[in-house]
């Protein structure tokens, strides 16, 4: 997986994506991760890339001519011969999922392109964008932190970059259930034990107990996945009368 | 505004919060910005924090001493009588809005806890934690990118941190429509024009423009939005109209 990033802030980018999990999938060369500064691309002599938006209004915003010159660069170094998606991140796009995030971890290139200030001059995102994407309903300073957060999102799904191939899968959202507790030793802290059932060794409790816990915390914090999750009758009976408890 | 952040990571929390808009806002002291490194809080002389979850299952969880001294030594520092926001980011949280940045914006400290690995052990989140909030339906490595996330939208909202008070205000989600599409010098780029309106300088056709614009966005990227938003008669037959059409 190759990501591109088209950024004011080249530095921050680099920075955020070389610690931890990400770090090393960098290093075993898993993923790369290229960061061109738009504002290489000015066209101006004092390398100014914004201006004031026509029909006035606060704020500055993003020249279409330098992000274009960016975006051509990044073009012309890759060789795919499928159309290459460019990722521009928007409060104004769809909303990100982890289905997204599976469906773009199945490409080779990415290209982000990351606002600053009011937003980039619409006519080269009509021209260049193939995915307005949003990462939630909230207003962020600049595209950069959401591209961060959607190739941490995407890495975690390409082979190789978790140690257990497992984790990836049986976690949170498998199944539009919420995750279950976890605990770990000591068995007491601050006069809190671990469940018996946990230490019990007993794995089909241990499951029956896991798949119960999903299925309140669901109904306890986000009532609204259950409709997509796909539970046994006798789960749905259970999680009926958690609803009519009030729990 | 006063961040705490307790997190395995500290430098990457440090470097992505140091650019542009945030970074001005910190050295103008509106924001300031402490991290606490869980690991300095090990129970054990090999410095690890983290240990097998009961009952078994991949991954590794963290443990509940570390993350308690942790928080304790944050807590002993603020000097606050109203009860500390406590905010751990889990996919298993409420999910962050704009609104819910607003809210917290009026605090004056907030903790951040940032978990790694399959999470961290309930019970010392049972103890310390008042806020459970993720930032949208999709699975991370670690809670440092959400908590910068977090940082950002909330700081955009402490007074002095945007020049213009204005930007903040007029913008996405206000109002619950998108926002219109926004255009800069030159007048013609690649063949394709400004908008006759936007340099008719004509106030009250411009902003009706763009109203029409931010209506016609919402329908035709986000008509979930659309419940929500102020529209007066006439908008609501403009929208239907589009709707019908098939925008």
């Amino acid at each position: 997986m190759n990501y591109h990033v088209l950024t004011l802030f080249p530095e921050m980018i680099e920075q955020g994506l070389n610690t931890s999990i990400l770090g090393r999938a960098r290093e075993k060369d898993l993923i790369t991760l290229q960061t061109i500064n738009i504002r290489d691309f000015s066209e101006n002599k004092h390398l100014k890339v914004d201006d004031y938006p026509y029909g006035g209004g606060a704020g500055m915003v993003m020249q279409a001519g330098p992000v274009y010159k960016a975006y051509e660069h990044v073009k012309n170094q890759i060789a795919t011969e499928k159309p290459l998606r460019v990722i521009y991140l928007t409060p104004q796009g769809k909303v990100f999922t982890q289905a997204m995030a599976e469906e773009f971890a199945m490409e080779q290139d990415l290209v982000f392109l990351c606002g600053h200030y009011e937003g980039i001059d619409e006519r080269v995102l009509e021209k260049i964008v193939t995915d307005n994407v949003s990462i939630g309903d909230y207003v962020l300073t600049g595209g950069e932190l959401p591209s961060m957060v959607m190739m941490d999102a995407i890495s975690r799904l390409v082979p190789g970059v978790l140690n257990n191939d497992v984790s990836a899968e049986i976690e949170s959202f498998h199944d539009n259930l919420l995750e279950y507790p976890q605990y770990t030793r000591p068995e007491e802290f601050m006069g809190e034990k671990v469940p018996d059932v946990l230490l019990s060794g007993h794995h089909a409790n241990i499951e029956k107990w896991r798949r119960e816990q999903s299925i309140l915390r669901t109904v306890q914090r986000r009532p609204d996945l259950l409709e997509g999750a796909n539970l046994t009758d006798k789960e749905k009976r259970l999680m009926k009368e958690m609803l009519s408890e009030g729990v």
